[in-house]
């Protein structure tokens, strides 16, 4: 089995705040949020890079892009400021295989809202009370070895209504101690690509600390890296392959031009 | 039970082309498709606009597009005419409870493509050849009345793979002449909208003047008009309802610089 | 719009025991749980009969059954003892189109077990702790006019995780105050029939007094009514629609005799 | 890795049948078709025994099937005679994990059925005529080495509508020359078990000779194979995890006997 090239990008903001918010994220994370998660991660299998939304293309340019296998995001408060371009070439690499783990706040991320569809609306309240999670899909690769039940002592609430597509695999459901309850961690598949939507980690608790939960994250990387595809071949205008007795060339008279449009995006 | 407003979009670009294409075209459809399909759809539940690409706004000004209740979508050649913007308002649309019916080569619209958050690729071959679909759910609301099985003399074949997400229900499946296979009608729930993708109809052979398939794009019609939805309350940021003893203030210093990108995006 | 005929079914055992129990139980439900939710469901458009175990038949004749557009499902201490021959009857009747409203201990209901084709096992816990639903999706028809959160004071606790199939649509899931969460509201659909699963009800307590209780029962027996099919046939053994050239007689023996059972199997 | 033990289970009736038809089966099958699937799945990660339903309980007493780790299941004039307790035994296994492969007439199959919960009807037709199958999902690690689209030159009609629950992932959609489609390939996950139905091979044709098919089947023997479940902590009853304020212990008088079954039910 050879190794997973994961490439875990943070917006990068907050670490940087200066004010009292600030400092206090940086006591957990004095590097970035995205080289604390790196270091937790390492192990032998996984080859990590950390990058940012302030490097060169985002922390993104496409020799990066195409040499990731699994991309790890955790934005907050810039989702807005990444680029649509950007969101694009992502989107179109997940959809051809690369596995993406969103993080937390990237619920409202471009690129996760781009692949789900939606606007990926939740509630939410900010008093670090208590979180409780569940295993609901005990089987699912990404639920071994985590306990049946488990707690973040502080965080910020994310609660349902959560209007994700009904195609998620729910493998882990959310008690909050202020009564609400959430669909925490949810498998998605889109074309080739698979998704992994996660809610801890806010920012101003040491939840990346967390061992369960860097096992969780590093599950999700292993379930969501590529299988290698051995079909595909995409032949989008196939020869008829069985005897066409009604043909009707009347009726297809040369649309070629009206269609180049058309067609050029099918070969895209 | 009321009436739906109903408003069929054409991007109208193949009816008017001066070419032998376009002669044909205009037998079927002369004044447009959407105007034909509008009239084919005239029944006493139903109020129909019919709108085209070229119209102030592209024929979808916000006035008209909040009066709607359920848009029709025929495009194909000018996919990437149409504004993103206007993108961002049906998405919007949909979510809040509009329905969509999108036809035939809206697979590769920008609308339908958002709210899949897939490429929507599938193969095609324009020979005219024979189509024959099956109702693969005989229960769901779109398919009562309709034969078990009917056929389209001449049709584009759209063959799979076809790279919708998994949990669209599938209403009907194709076979064709050449040898390929389709889920032709398939039926989406995305937040509080209803999405029928329905691919007969393309604009050389006249299928919008079948019965059946106008039958279809009626029930699809119907049931993706929107009930009218009682609770809807939404509420961010909510009070704790329960009890919280493990509330940790010193985690939640005030972040509200950094967070007020994310809440203004929250709030919307 | 016409009327639903539901039948409501209860075992009807505990609130006939000689215990305090039972004293307590009959406190809430003098005449049976079945015969409170009758009268409490009670509605123009619904005609409602409340049958029981003990009852000939087990309160299903064929009469009964076959007259009963949703059955309504209360069971618990004697799932065993209901007649597999009725379970029979009854999933033939659901897949045919009846509705099925499954609530609280009938998750292990033979009938509902059989529709799962899993074991529907869960967590539990009897303090009479307090229990809060939220609604998960709120334009589901079972959800209209109901709060989008709301309290059981004291209930048995039901918790994750649930092994249902992954194609349930979660209505409402819950919270409770012992630290558990549960999909307590989940909706199906097999073949031409609607299921939904409630877990709310405990008979030692007045649940079913509760209006909110009522109404999202109400709306689960509207949701699940049997639309009228209009496609109905069933052809099993079709002749070829299409031009065969490749037909292989010689392949094809007479091999009716071993082909009996499956055939008899088929036609049923 | 370590090897799967992989247990082909074959009604072998038709094979021995005194008939023209026997003949013609025998040729393809000498020793019975489960014995021909043994020998052209063998490879070093499978440890493959071939059991039929006339050895001593039903081929499958119970050392046997707790050794396995997948089952391949053929079945198709004799589903009756599999005895309910052997079922039973089957679908516990499964659903703690062992991996199902049903093959062709096996949709009618008891194991099958009771895993769906579903009739598992569909339309067919004996004239042999050409089957065309298509990858749908081509990233499924079941698609992993296999063509695009290949063909059965003379198949048994397995058509459309076909009654099993929406959440099955669609791996193959099949063509047949006279004019239906099928879902002739689709993978389920109930509770912690992966079921795989495949509808090649009608026993009259060469079809478990076919190279192809033969691949597809050891995917998907792989696929199911049951993966090292870390988690299993089963506590159906487990003490609150979190500080209950609003405890009714009026309310949960002691009602064990009554629930005594029910408890029961719930351990196994």
């Amino acid at each position: 089995m050879g190794t997973i090239n994961v490439t875990i990008w943070n917006e990068f903001k907050h670490e940087r705040s200066q004010s009292p918010a600030g400092d206090l994220i940086r006591r957990h994370y004095p590097e970035g949020l995205h080289r604390t998660l790196a270091q937790n991660l390492a192990a032998d299998d996984l080859v990590i890079r950390a990058v940012s939304l302030d490097e060169p293309e985002q922390g993104l340019p496409e020799e990066i892009l195409q040499s990731t296998d699994v991309l790890v995001w955790w934005g907050h408060c810039a989702h807005a400021e990444v680029n649509d371009e950007l969101v694009d070439r992502i989107q179109k690499r997940v959809l051809a295989g690369m596995g993406l783990v969103v993080l937390h706040s990237g619920h409202l991320s471009k690129i996760f809202r781009r692949l789900m569809g939606t606007v990926c609306r939740l509630r939410w309240r900010e008093v670090g009370e208590k979180e409780r999670l569940w295993v609901v899909s005990p089987s699912h690769p990404i639920a071994q070895g985590i306990p049946e039940t488990f707690v973040i002592p502080h965080h910020e609430m994310y609660g349902e209504p959560f209007d994700i597509p009904q195609d998620g695999k729910i493998v882990f459901m959310s008690w909050y101690e202020g009564g609400n309850v959430f669909r925490s961690g949810v498998a998605f598949e889109r074309d080739r690509g698979k998704i992994f939507y996660f809610s801890p980690g806010h920012e101003t608790f040491p939840i990346y600390h967390d061992p369960v939960i860097i096992k969780i994250i590093g599950n999700a990387i292993r379930w969501a890296a590529p299988q290698e595809v051995v079909l595909d071949r995409i032949t989008p205008q196939p020869q008829a392959l069985e005897k066409i007795l009604s043909e009707n060339p009347l009726a297809c008279l040369d649309t070629s031009s009206l269609h180049k449009a058309n067609t050029e995006e099918k070969k895209a």
